[in-house]
């Protein structure tokens, strides 16, 4: 429809409720902000100051043992802990509650240089079956009744030490992104009893505007409603409430829709692409939710250059979001990228 | 609460309905990530290369006028347009409309480097009065339910000249934030037939701890469930929908405390200090709005230092908002520094 590939509009999220808007139309604009400083590619796979390579000292003091694949272990300065004792505020406008929960890291690889595009196949199955792990473990302790996987990469994005690792944080409450989606999908789910991602994902794959990336088992696609300029959402083609469902075939799908999309992202403006990564999955508190369905969403702030982002500020923050390039033409540009990672070309 | 100064917990914003988790044990993290570039300071009150300062020609080919005060005119870069034709698309899970609106760009000052911590009183009332004119003028448009008054502050929140300067952005559609803060300050009105922000500062000036500025017309404050490190919100005594009510003497205060309060965020780390303020007020939807109760917010993003910033990343972005630092102790910082820039001592 040209009347959105170059006007102002707003899209429906179908997932959170929420709306963003888009100014197709703006893409031009000059930009004379700040430009992040250019990234530097690591090569050491062993830095003995890092506090995640193998053998080290942690910074809270303890010893990594000398691992060879994908390792996790409770973060040092967890901001949840699991001894957390409980008590409210109530008093008027006030409103707190204690929070219980656990933090870990998970180290991908025990090479300080190998973030996921550059990992093989099989060891980002490893880093899969060890969150896979990880989320069954802690959804069973009595006080989580969610768990939250996701990785921060690159400076841009918080990240303060460059070996490739992630986070989960697991806790009592369900967080609101949770919440959010948890009421979209099971309204969707009471009334035609079939998965909201499914049909939503059976609509894209009709239409292959906005599809990134499609083999046996799974989906990547720039979401219809994506927020950040080069968006991403990786979707299982079964209706799958969490990780531990995938068989054996589509853990190993999971981890090539994985390295393919992040060697495109390596590959767009030629840089190790920052991101926040996060998996939503059905919250561990011993309801049904069957109306889940799991996805990694990649949330990536680079706009025009490996230096220049979309900064969600002012407006973003006291209105709503805002995006310039349409989800298709990012969708396009990263569907027509190489899966070879620059590197190695 | 002894329990909510150092364990982990969740804390209810009444006015979003959303809530943040808050870390306190966590401070003393150590941060080896990134680092801002320590800002330096503007000298020049003409920069013949701006495109914001008197008499010069914008990016858009327009020539500024030789103005003397504040002065506003049309975004030549805008995100929203008032001549977009109308259209919906709502193809079964895909759904969105157009969005007709108007961007304007207020010029705080003709000098180049006054920013409002170093304006002049009655120079930032000036400001003042043309948000005042600009929330009028543009919220009669018929195409207009919504002015959305806003300044990026600092290369770190996005903004990409330096000339001190704020944005409007007046749209139809109501933004979410804005919905979300009619929810539930429209369920208090109904229930209480008082404005929850007027009983809500009446409580917080009784306690004392989270108040930062206090005069006779305004209270600045840091709200309990603030997300961002040095967050503060400036709300008027007396319940008033929008800024254009405001009579002389609060408009007075008003400049006074928004000068106090930015003197007080330079002052904090001896810097320019960044951040995102807006202004939320009742939408312009000509519906009634009894409800509103009109207020100044700054989401400041530093957090230990000039350089070292709170990432809104990973977890906040797929769960909650999350904060190390307490309300308390961030409203205790900024209530003890000076009243006297810190370039002037
Ligand atoms: O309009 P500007 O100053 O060019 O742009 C800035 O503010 C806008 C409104 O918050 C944001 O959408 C942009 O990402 C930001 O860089
Ligand atoms: O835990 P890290 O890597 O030290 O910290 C990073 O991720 C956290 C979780 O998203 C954020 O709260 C921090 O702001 C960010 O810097």
């Amino acid at each position: 429809d040209t009347v959105f590939n170059e006007n102002p509009h707003r899209r429906y999220n179908i997932l959170t409720g929420e709306w963003v808007l888009v100014s197709p139309h703006r893409t031009k604009r000059p930009w004379q902000g700040k430009v992040e400083k250019p990234f530097i590619p690591l090569t050491a796979t062993y830095d003995k100051s890092c506090y995640l390579c193998p053998t080290n000292t942690r910074m809270g003091g303890g010893q990594n043992p000398d691992y060879t694949t994908a390792y996790s272990f409770v973060n040092d300065f967890s901001a949840l802990l699991s001894d957390t004792p409980s008590g409210s505020v109530d008093e008027n406008l006030l409103q707190a509650k204690s929070e219980r929960g656990l933090c870990k890291v998970v180290c991908f690889s025990p090479n300080h240089s190998l973030t996921l595009p550059l990992m093989e196949e099989q060891d980002i199955e490893a880093v899969i079956s060890l969150w896979q792990k990880e989320y069954k473990e802690l959804g069973e302790l009595p006080y989580v009744n969610h768990v939250q996987i996701f990785e921060n990469k690159g400076d841009t994005m918080g990240c303060s030490n460059p070996h490739p690792h992630g986070q989960i944080w697991a806790q009592e409450s369900i967080p609101q992104e949770i919440a959010k989606k948890t009421k979209n999908l099971g309204d969707y789910w009471n009334k035609n009893k079939k998965s909201l991602l499914l049909s939503y994902i059976e609509q894209e794959l009709k239409l292959k505007e906005r599809i990134v990336i499609e083999n046996e088992h799974f989906v990547a696609l720039v979401p219809f409603w994506a927020i950040w300029p080069y968006e991403t959402m990786i979707v299982p083609k079964r209706h799958l409430q969490n990780i531990t469902l995938m068989t054996e075939v589509e853990k190993t799908d999971f981890a090539k829709t994985v390295k393919e999309l992040t060697i495109k992202y390596d590959n767009l403006f030629s840089t190790s692409f920052p991101y926040s990564a996060g998996i939503h999955q059905a919250p561990t508190d011993q309801k049904n939710n069957d109306e889940w369905h799991f996805h990694m969403s990649f949330y990536p702030p680079l706009l025009r250059s490996a230096t220049v982002k979309k900064f969600m500020v002012g407006y973003e923050m006291f209105a709503d979001a805002q995006r310039d390039i349409t989800a298709e033409q990012a969708a396009q540009s990263l569907r027509e990228l190489g899966n070879v990672h620059y590197s190695k070309l």
